[in-house]
């Protein structure tokens, strides 16, 4: 019996008991080319909560009644697809928080097999959230060596490793982020320069006590008051890549844009939106260089692992309060 | 005697009677290398006002008791500049509200002479302005042929070029302007496909009605309301030249940013601002195009004239009242 987690409503606010619904049904019988796969690792991201919304989005949001839309690992359970036979590991790309779930083989790609790298990495640096931070820092913050980058949401699953690369590219890297805890991983374990814990400190004047030559890349992962007082101390020429804005999104009412705003003007910065999608195609290039720091002990990275599919919804709910460090994933069934 | 505006008091909201003062002093006499220019014509530009206040701008506000500062075209009435002579008709540069100024000869350009191009143009089209449209247009919006443009300030000096550029390239081209009478000049002498009265439409309902393949460069002069309008119809990877944001200009509170600021992310929008001196080392490129297309009649262009220095500062307020159709500008003596 399959297990699924159904969208019953769009949440209001914080995902609450209700919105979702579990419900078992048989695993339907394979197709050629076809597998089965068991899910090993749920992948648990703020997009997840766009998707559960009807909010204007980057693609479809899940339609009531359909399972819940997400990523993660997974172990071929069957195959009928050439290319993978039981037993294999595999990116369950768009996926569902289902327990098991039939796809086109082409559709999941095998991981390769890296020494001493856990299967969580592939979820960490050398999945999503990695190639997120990778394209969107390389991309389109350009960063140069000497410069200043900061990055919100720091010691999250993009945002740790935004300053990490930062660091690899010679920056001066300042991380935002909602504890002592996590501040002292981000400059003790992660080699960042500074980090603000913006629940107990004035973010403005510890900005520009981190940052005395300005910021030249903004990272922007959160949105609302930080970013406005990010943007007041953006150089001239600033690039922000536009990753999330994780404060609204959990909102029940319209949240204004940036107050200071008009800073993009005056400092002539370049603001690019972003979704990690639009680098598929150089994602080998990404995967080669995370993949490289990583196995040289240069990118360091943390797992927040939850147990069981049925504690999923419940679970999101920590990357809006700040609760998770690193990766937040779902642990479904073990590999093997 | 020379006559200088001097910027007495910062002004709150509006430019009012009080902030600037017209004020009598001889001309001083001239060092090497130095020439005494007489003020044919002022520009006058949104940023004239933004130089009036203390809030964070691209470069330093016009000082207290300082002249205020401003551009436009100007005659030599002598010269100790070996580069000039009395007679020539120059581009005033970074200047002042006065009828003579006294400045290095290096710092003024003699206006070439193109046939049956008037003056008023080397503030419009083949001017600061037309740089502004040129250079915004062409290297953030990077228009295709087919693709939908919407410009606000339609029907000023930069929205006007904007337009016209856009419909050389081969795009759809939508104006948003504040009068019927802008609207006609729009859609019948510059060629628009359409243009929308914010006054008396419903802006998004007129922009679902004249992009029915959404909107793929937004050249912004506005902010606003109308700019949050035309982010929740932005296609994917549209482009959003960030030129000018005059519906704040004069405002006296924080102003909000976009509500629909998420739209920047959910529709991978490159989102650059620029000040025209930016692209200072291709304004000859920009000349040439401009120039060139200007020659073969394809731009058309207004020239809002004022009589008279004293009438500068009351002036000003014209661009945000949406009285000017095309470039403002106040004579202040004629060429010869």
């Amino acid at each position: 019996m399959n297990k699924t987690w159904i969208l019953k409503k769009r949440p209001v606010g914080d995902v609450g008991e209700g919105d979702l619904d579990l419900v078992e049904s048989p695993v339907r019988d394979l197709n050629d080319g076809e597998v089965c796969l068991r899910t090993i690792y749920l992948s648990l991201d703020p997009t997840n909560r766009i998707w559960m919304s009807d909010r204007e989005q980057y693609m479809p949001p899940v339609q009531i009644g359909d399972p819940m839309r997400g990523g993660g690992i997974s172990v071929v359970e069957e195959s009928r697809f050439d290319g993978l036979k039981a037993g294999d590991i595999v990116n369950t790309g768009l996926g569902q928080w289902s327990l098991y779930q039939v796809k086109p083989g082409a559709e999941v790609n095998k991981l390769p097999e890296l020494p001493g790298v856990p299967l969580t990495a592939f979820m960490g640096p050398i999945g999503m959230t990695g190639m997120t931070a990778y394209f969107g820092l390389m991309d389109i913050g350009k960063p140069k060596p000497g410069e200043t980058v900061v990055v919100s949401a720091a010691a999250g699953a993009v945002g740790s490793m935004v300053g990490q690369i930062a660091k690899i590219q010679g920056c001066r890297v300042v991380g935002i982020a909602g504890s002592d805890d996590k501040c002292k991983w981000l400059t003790e374990t992660a080699g960042f320069d500074a980090a603000i814990n913006y629940k107990k400190e004035d973010v403005g004047a510890a900005l520009d006590r981190h940052c005395p030559n300005g910021i030249d890349i903004n990272f922007e992962n959160v949105g609302g008051e930080i970013m406005d007082t990010i943007l007041m101390r953006l150089n001239d020429f600033a690039r922000m890549p536009l990753c999330g804005l994780i404060s609204s999104y959990n909102a029940t009412e319209p949240v204004p844009g940036p107050y200071n705003f008009s800073m993009l003007l005056m400092r002539h910065v370049t603001l690019k939106g972003f979704i990690v999608t639009d680098y598929s195609e150089r994602f080998p290039e990404g995967m080669q260089a995370m993949a490289g720091w990583l196995m040289e002990g240069k990118l360091k990275f943390e797992t927040d692992v939850v147990e069981g599919l049925e504690n999923a919804p419940s679970s999101l709910d920590r990357l809006f309060t700040g609760k998770n460090l690193g990766k937040l994933v779902v642990q479904v069934s073990e590999p093997n």
